[in-house]
């Protein structure tokens, strides 16, 4: 078991520590769960100030890591820094124990079409099948049955985890990270509905590109376009069970949450962050820098802002109109009490 | 890189030309993205009158499909028919590079049981499981890593993506689509909680059956039926991460769009359409020809018609409601202001 | 085919028949899809009062499993027992056709590590493959195509059916069940932005337990912990197509209906029960025992107790601002028609 002394930690996080530096941490755990042997760290980030309070009064951490502007307590160790969950990470990286995807060698019970071109460092996991002119480029790491179709290509320094699922011509650029079972370029939902009713399935020829440096979660799936590109542009990170549907264009730096769905031809611009659940419909644009709170559904285009609400409005606006909702029992009552009044009044006035 | 006239391109599609007979493209592409080299369309079913006006006037594209109903431009060239889509696909297929699914020869690194039964014109992809008394019909694909389980039955003409599982029992029947990882007889959610608060599983010995011309999407999850079967029924269309409970009965010619869940024992007709994270609860029946609007919650019963909401009511109700909760704010603000005038009219009355 | 008398029947079930102890029946249906041959029982765990006294008039089946306060109807055939569900539930066992999940020996074809621990009375699927230093307990069947990750560990009596992905130092003990494409241990949904605006990844190096007895559904995703462990504690059952994200606690005996999200770092009580599609948010503690309605949003923690809505309210409460937000339109009117003879009292007044 490794162990670390609290002023080895200051250094190595380029921290100021408050307290004893001999003390030594062996693990790391969150403020609760933490013992004397543990590193933890706060962000205030999603904890109100009078949460964080406490949980750092009660912590036994061995050490905290907190920002400058943070009380500290007698009697309790702190790293102080600019960035707490940054410092945390190194300390992570440093005490984790080993997480390796595989332990297999390369090419194992792979079934490699003679015509694929692999970079020797990029390991393929058993059972996992490369198609016709598919080109994978240096260091990527592919997953144990995964499939990638006929003619898609692959980076450098992707890793594509089992089970994933990229159809036909797909492209995903350099530093791509897709978790288990997402399917990249399934067909989109488009059909004819001809006169007897009957829904004729419309071809979907497009693919779907995938920028360099995007995440796309666990069983999400991305469809091809009909014709062009379904395109994720770089930076984007997608959480699981997502529903990004053809022809969409996601813009750079989007933060789209679980279970979210966006329907055909939408256009999204940078900086986008949607909640979880969130629904998106058809044909609209979401500007640049614009937030839609979780579980909201957008039914036309949003300038930059923060949105809430199904349909989708400004948050502020939001916010009034749930005050006044809240408000609708005592009003209706009050206005009962109004129409006594007038009879009253209207009999003195006969 | 294939070239066709607009000559030759209305005498394919049996469109009527206006303008340069002998202008080439090349490609296809939306309105805003087209070039002179490529061919467009004009489909009004989701573009406001206003914005596809707009569009027209703006693309470049070398020539676009409309409806005999659309003003043309001077200067631009058309394919005028009564059905752009239909036109549209066929240059589409016509100009489209190749998608096939895969490049390898059928039945390399298979693990094919020795009772089930394949038709010689079908292919199965590399590394996928076809268990014992399955049967497989003519011209179809099954592709890489798929599960078809034991006594499962696959009709012609069905194109099973990779990473498909298909449970024990299943019946396929021709000409089905089933988009990748989508799982097909997975046991339903039933549980008989004892005196001690545990859950006991119930055990989930039906099946599914999915007719003819069903498509299914990517990631979605239909459950076996209890007893007897979970039934998807001819021509319907499901879309991406859908849940499709046990013992459901989904009708004929329904298209359910992303996201959507069905709980179990339900009902629908011929012809419902769901728009996408519709939710609907479980033993309830929906006539046919109900439209459901998106990200509605359907709690009850529902005859045909259109319906909105979360529970969902009649669109039109829906629509008058939120009207009025939108004068809810000026309302209460009245309701103060003749209060402040009934006082007034008491004290001038004593 | 087989046969079973009543009176058989009424032996195996411990029920007391009421009706003709020579009837065979051959199957099991739901009450109106029953036939005589058909046994079919009354669960009025769904059924309003007033819709099961109709479904059991109209019923042709041969028998019918009811609770002792049932009111039975001459002509038809009954056996009364205070657990119908589970007397139903002995005869499907009783008459089910065979319902194995593979016709293959154990590991054919499958790739295993020579460092793996695999009992001899355990089953690998086609396909399957068992990363390095993986331990799996007694009599556990894994399906085809599934990938199980470095240094996890499958306890005893598991089925875990085809194309499930577990990644690595995941912990599944005892009886736990996952449906086909569930992924377990994806990395959380974690980044830190930096000052360009770019999301930078926070390893996700914990890992996921699965306590004994637990069901997972089709498509769901569990991810991995930041760091200590994503908990499923015993006995729970999560449907299809649920979310479950970094640093969860999901308490014992909990119900999630299918494509439910539960965001990071919270935890639920014991028998937390709670519909489809709901949202609950991240960092809140649900207590034991408590009830969450179908699409319903959790912004906060809650005591036990029943919610509706989305934010989630007590369900009285809920119910009553139903009521009133119905009597908006009409209390809008009245305080027009209140306007008007206000204005006629002023005028009067002077």
């Amino acid at each position: 078991m490794k162990q670390i002394t609290l002023a080895l930690l200051a250094t190595l996080t380029e921290s100021s520590l408050v307290g004893d530096p001999e003390h030594s941490i062996q693990s790391v755990a969150s403020l609760d769960e933490a013992t004397l042997l543990d590193a933890s760290f706060l962000s205030d980030s999603f904890l109100s100030k009078g949460r964080y309070t406490e949980a750092l009064k009660k912590t036994k951490a061995g050490v905290i890591f907190v920002s400058p502007d943070t009380d500290t307590l007698p009697g309790k160790n702190y790293l102080i820094t600019k960035t707490p969950s940054k410092a945390f990470q190194t300390i992570i990286k440093l005490l984790a124990k080993d997480q390796k995807y595989t332990g297999f060698d390369s090419n194992l019970n792979t079934t490699i079409h003679k015509t694929a071109k692999i970079d020797t460092s990029s390991s393929i996991g058993p059972n996992a099948t490369i198609d016709e002119n598919v080109s994978i480029g240096k260091n990527t790491y592919i997953g144990a049955s995964v499939f990638i179709g006929p003619n898609s290509s692959i980076g450098d320094n992707c890793t594509i985890h089992p089970g994933v699922v990229i159809r036909e011509n797909t492209i995903i650029e350099d530093r791509v990270i897709i978790q288990p079972n997402a399917v990249i370029g399934s067909c989109g939902f488009g059909y004819d509905t001809d006169e007897n009713g009957q829904h004729n399935k419309i071809d979907q020829v497009g693919n779907v590109i995938v920028e360099e440096d995007v995440e796309i979660g666990a069983n999400t799936a991305i469809d091809r376009a009909r014709f062009s590109s379904t395109v994720i542009k770089k930076g984007t990170k997608i959480d699981n069970l997502i529903q990004i549907a053809h022809n969409c264009e996601i813009g750079p730096y989007n933060l789209l949450a679980a279970q979210t769905g966006v329907a055909g031809s939408t256009k999204t611009g940078s900086h986008v962050f949607c909640g979880g659940q969130v629904g998106i419909l058809g044909h609209v644009e979401i500007e640049g820098k614009t937030m839609i709170a979780t579980r909201s559904g957008v039914s036309k285009s949003l300038k930059s802002g923060t949105y809430r609400g199904s349909p989708a409005i400004p948050i502020d606006k939001y916010n009034r109109q749930k005050v006044y909702e809240r408000k609708i029992e005592s009003f209706i009552k009050k206005v009962q009490q109004l129409e006594d009044k007038i009879k009253l009044l209207e009999e003195n006035n006969n």
